[in-house]
């Protein structure tokens, strides 16, 4: 694999990272705790203003320090990371406060935000909470407003993803259950 | 391809259907009056009871059709039907009031419900409305309970997908944008 360039994307463009459905890991960090989650159920909700939803239970500490800091951000993770992704989607870190040492879950910082992103990801976008605190309550959803957008430009630039182009470990993953994913495949056109 | 067989699914299960990603197809009816849509933004949101999300823009007649009935079905099409797809989130009723004539797409019924299922997709999902006039209006968000489900015993059984011993015409697709899609592609497994 060639070296990560990380290149920001138009928030205009920022639902082409989610718009496929991949799995994501969310991360967040109040002070200096921080923790990340695999988690399936996250998805573009607006164009512009640029919003995301993600389906957060109650039991996650992830899920405490995203309502502690309010803000989230979602990364895409790719094959490379398939073993720390299941991980960090089946490993609390109530149970295992070590979790992300554990995992080998390295993180990094963009632009003096305060929210932790996974290094090695393909995409990232960070997320300010839109306080719902009915949907946050009753269906563990959780709407945030993107602030900010990157990717790997191996696999993502000029608004397009280029998986074809690529090393078959950075193809995004999408969860089914018990440890299987699929990759994402090849890229098809409809008559226009 | 084989003839395909359509199965039940198991509720506590259904959200393997939407778990990968897949673009999916809207479909509604109110009275005799009907309309299908193509949607990215469809996510599970709960396990049980079976609970899913989709984004419905109020430009679509569809939507006019789910908040007349209460009710919407979600149904992942295939790499087969990608120019229907493509016609079915591009045209709207409300100019091309022939449009699923003019679409080719053929509808049918499923155990007394009255709710049009798209033929040749690979799974369905019949959904009744949450109301939740807050998500309705303010996000365009509809949560739906999932009442009944069913798939293509081709690429779905026992509650997994096969999509790797399957005919590539079966293959979920998942949209970006510009008329450009990704197949699901290859099964993969973490280490457990």
């Amino acid at each position: 694999m060639s070296s990560p360039e990380i290149i920001a994307v138009e928030l205009a463009k920022a639902y082409r990272l989610l718009n496929h459905g991949p799995t994501v890991l969310v991360s967040a960090q109040h002070g200096n705790d921080k923790d990340v989650m695999a988690a399936a159920w996250a998805c573009a909700l607006e164009l512009t203003p640029a919003k995301v939803t993600v389906v957060l239970d109650k039991s996650t500490k992830t899920r405490q320090l995203v309502e502690q800091s309010g803000y989230f951000a979602l990364q895409v993770p790719c094959y490379a990371q398939i073993d720390m992704v299941h991980q960090l989607g089946t490993i609390s870190k109530f149970d295992q406060p070590n979790k992300l040492e554990d995992c080998k879950t390295e993180l990094f910082y963009q632009d003096e935000l305060n929210v932790p992103l996974v290094s090695g990801s393909i995409a990232w976008l960070v997320c300010k909470v839109i306080p719902e605190p009915h949907n946050q309550q009753t269906h563990d959803l959780f709407i945030g407003s993107v602030i900010a957008a990157w990717a790997d430009s191996r696999v993502f630039r000029d608004g397009h993803w280029y998986f074809e182009n690529a090393a078959k470990e950075l193809r995004s993953l999408h969860y089914i259950a018990g440890g299987t994913f699929y990759l994402i495949g090849e890229e098809v056109k409809a008559k226009l």
